[in-house]
């Protein structure tokens, strides 16, 4: 089933260059802390436009809580008008119950340095989330194991330009169903000492992933913190389902925060318009949150959103569209106005390879995101295909350009030696800037240094195989992986941690649901 | 030299379909007016810093203005202090000369329909400009002929994302390169009816390019309104070369426009730092926008910028760099606080082919260009190899991007219809939007529909070859040759022209300078 771990061995020359230099392209900070001003491309009239269109949904529509009574009693005591499972909102009440959700929270890292603050000016990387299929350029498509899930793991904790481990970085589908978030959970603590996401997938796995975090972090830490943070997807549209409310609510019993997001292919679980999906989305985010409000105020919650294009002709979703981007900035702005942390983006792709297009829609997807202000951004390095399949190629690619963004969002370096007025008086006009001393105390940290890009002239670049980006990747994430060191753990929480998953594995058949 | 033109047959199925979309992929307007508002990286201190560094600059070490008396007598009567070549200005007076250059300009195209505004609010999209080499993926990378300029004039005159059809496409290295021009020029009469640029490569070549277009226009005609827009590069650090004045003062005393252009790899030809180099470009495009205004006040002149990053290791020129972005984010400011229509960015890249680096690398310069309300982006299609190469491939998958962009400048809808308030009284809870009124009424237009992106399903797309983006852009750029047709010319006018050229080249040597 899985194959044998790559020979360790020492590699020289630009490979081992390539490797270290992956492993150290951006500062590594635990998170970014974004100095640029933020796009906004709504105006305050557009936006009120939009919150007051999401009352009249609320209230006119309303939002489905399915097959979960608690939900409705807890609305309905709030205020709420339910008809079955219908629930209405009468205009302003869902943003008042969202009130008590944090504007910002730190989700703690089993490593305290790598601790992530998730609101305001902060941003968040995590990779890939959820793909069935991995790819790589010499195995090709196939079904994702746990042994790709812990290489994903390990790629991400060598990446300083990820911040997260993230969740599901692949389905590993070799696992039986049942028992695979013991696993995925399990990795993330064992092979990173990066904070990352819990199960969704069932109340009890959800539950299961806190009981794992008490196990590691303690008891009473998890009580008193936010060591997980879980993704919450709508039914979209207007439609909350007991799984995930199940999952919200063990979560957000527990004090730990859900990123609560409409998943929307706009025009067929939306309407087909900007405008109108937007309205959706904060209807759908503003029922979720005043849910997890309800079941314990203060629990934290992100403002999600994911909101991928159709082609109309062939129904497929369709990705770093000029809609989507727009739909990026617009859900941003609506988060500010609701001061909550803001979960969009990251770079996302139809194509199957990793590819002009595959770069082309991620980069389209990247820069918007990172230009609106958002706080986590997930899928921010790996998918393919429309997030059926993570990339091993294209992982290792998009660290590079969430590198770039650490440097974009520190803005211009506006101090003295920033401003470098001393440099002309060091270099005559006509002359040049390499040798001068400013340039020189300055060479280092100059200028972003991509770890895969192949800046060389033609002939030396066809001198070493004329590879093309993807195939450079493809020598660099194998490098990585042969360097991977993982971080120590306390062998008494591990063995703890290990005897709650055997137990908790020895207790379920073997199911496929 | 040449080879037989592609065979004229009818071509059927998809790509016929890829042909024809990609022909109407966005809205054939002349230009694009933004609506969106404009993305600003530096605050108004910073700028200030920027502008008084640059006075410090212009004041203290000044420009050079090499082999070019005139424009030391004009410089000089205004107040500068000239020294040998050197020209410096008092503060504030670079400033002061620039206020008569015009905010706006309208560029005529023989087609009155194809005439651009350059400024304001408009945004005008120029193909790749000045590469000696030229690369599909059949023949691999190869000098540049007049067969393959052509080529690129007829492909950015099919495309309606392309809204002029620039100037050196590729150079025409089986021409002379005294000769170069004049067919140049001719080709863009001939081959599209959009705006064009005019030769700068020496001052008699400009007049060439003027004379040219008052057979093509009328005499007064092009006395009265601008019919060139035309790419003046400094020679950085703080040099002004006889050549570019030349060619400089042959256009602004004909009314025709120059891209005054600091082209610098920051670190080499400027300080290492953004700012510094934003110091650096202003104070050039204030010493050259003086120049041409002190020639004929109110000749429209573009702030224009080109700033790439240097590999420090290696020394070559990097692109899609944060650094470029933050620059571009910086010299638009500038620009707009000079009232000047402004030039930057396009689709970058360092890489040899199209691959995934070269779409992120141009991604990451388009994005920051639009978002940065650059009204004038040349090379916004086509360019590979830091430009030194013009791939047929990325030419047509740059087409796609730019006609995102119309997309994303239009923002967002915010009508009855684009609010789309009725879709949610069409559709239940749970249900689906494909159907709906709403949805059939904007069916064909809803989104973006890109001419080279495959959307479909893994098995439908390896059922068709697996092609990777570069391949199906091979396919569509041949359509798009085998389907070209050109615009109407008026005989005698085109025979004005062509006797005028084959005079002047009978009247010239083979010249390879």
């Amino acid at each position: 089933m899985s194959e044998p771990a790559p020979a360790r061995e020492p590699r020289r020359g630009r490979e081992a260059r390539r490797s270290a230099r992956a492993q150290r392209s951006a500062a590594s900070v635990p998170y970014i802390t974004r100095k640029i001003p933020i796009t906004e491309i709504l105006s305050a009239e557009g936006l009120e436009i939009i919150e007051h269109n999401a009352d009249t949904l609320l209230q006119d529509v309303g939002i489905e809580f399915r097959d979960f009574p608690r939900a409705l009693d807890l609305l309905r005591a709030a205020g709420c008008d339910i008809k079955e499972s219908r629930v209405r909102f009468p205009r302003g009440l869902a943003r008042k119950l969202c009130a008590t959700a944090p504007a910002q929270y730190v989700q703690h890292a089993r490593n305290p340095g790598r601790s992530v603050l998730i609101g305001g000016d902060a941003m968040v990387f995590a990779p890939n989330y959820g793909s069935p299929f991995v790819h790589d350029l010499e195995k090709g498509r196939r079904y994702g194991t746990l042994e790709d899930f812990q290489n994903f793991v390990k790629l991400a904790y060598l990446s300083p330009a990820i911040h997260h481990s993230g969740g599901t970085l692949c389905e590993p589908v070799d696992l039986p169903v049942n028992k695979r978030h013991l696993e995925m959970v399990y990795s993330h603590v064992k092979y990173s000492d990066k904070p990352f996401m819990g199960s969704v997938t069932k109340p009890e796995r959800a539950e299961d992933s806190v009981r794992i975090c008490e196990l590691l972090f303690g008891e009473e830490f998890v009580q008193r913190n936010t060591v997980l943070t879980s993704l919450i997807n709508a039914n979209s549209p207007l439609v909350w389902d007991s799984t995930m409310l199940g999952a919200a609510e063990a979560y957000a019993r527990n004090n730990q925060a859900c990123i609560i997001t409409p998943f929307i292919l706009s025009g067929a679980m939306s309407p087909v318009t900007v405008a109108g999906t937007l309205t959706q989305v904060l209807a759908e985010v503003m029922a979720g949150t005043a849910f997890c409000q309800l079941t314990r105020p203060g629990a934290p919650v992100v403002f999600g959103t994911f909101v991928s294009t159709l082609s109309m002709q062939s129904g497929a979703p369709t990705f770093g569209t000029p809609e989507a981007s727009l739909a990026i900035f617009g859900a941003a702005q609506l988060a500010r106005r609701m001061n909550m942390p803001f979960r969009t983006g990251g770079s996302l792709s139809a194509s199957k390879i990793p590819d002009a297009q595959a770069a082309y829609e991620s980069a389209q997807t990247l820069a918007p995101t990172v230009l609106a202000g958002t706080n986590f951004v997930l899928h921010a390095a790996g998918w393919l295909e429309g997030g059926l399949t993570a990339s091993y190629e294209k992982f290792v690619l998009d660290f590079d350009q969430l590198g770039a963004m650490h440097v974009l969002a520190r803005g211009v370096d506006l101090s003295e030696n920033g401003q470098g007025m001393e440099a002309f008086h060091q270099v005559e006009p006509g002359g040049h800037f390499l040798g001068c001393a400013h340039t020189q105390m300055n060479f280092e940290t100059a200028f972003y240094r991509s770890s895969v890009a192949d800046n060389n002239s033609v002939e030396q670049w066809q001198e070493e195989g004329a590879k093309d980006a993807a195939a450079r990747a493809n020598v660099l994430w194998k490098a990585m992986l042969a360097d991977y060191q993982p971080p120590p753990l306390d062998p008494a929480r591990d063995e703890a941690i290990r005897a709650f998953i055997d137990e908790r594995k020895a207790s379920m058949p073997d199911a496929t649901y």
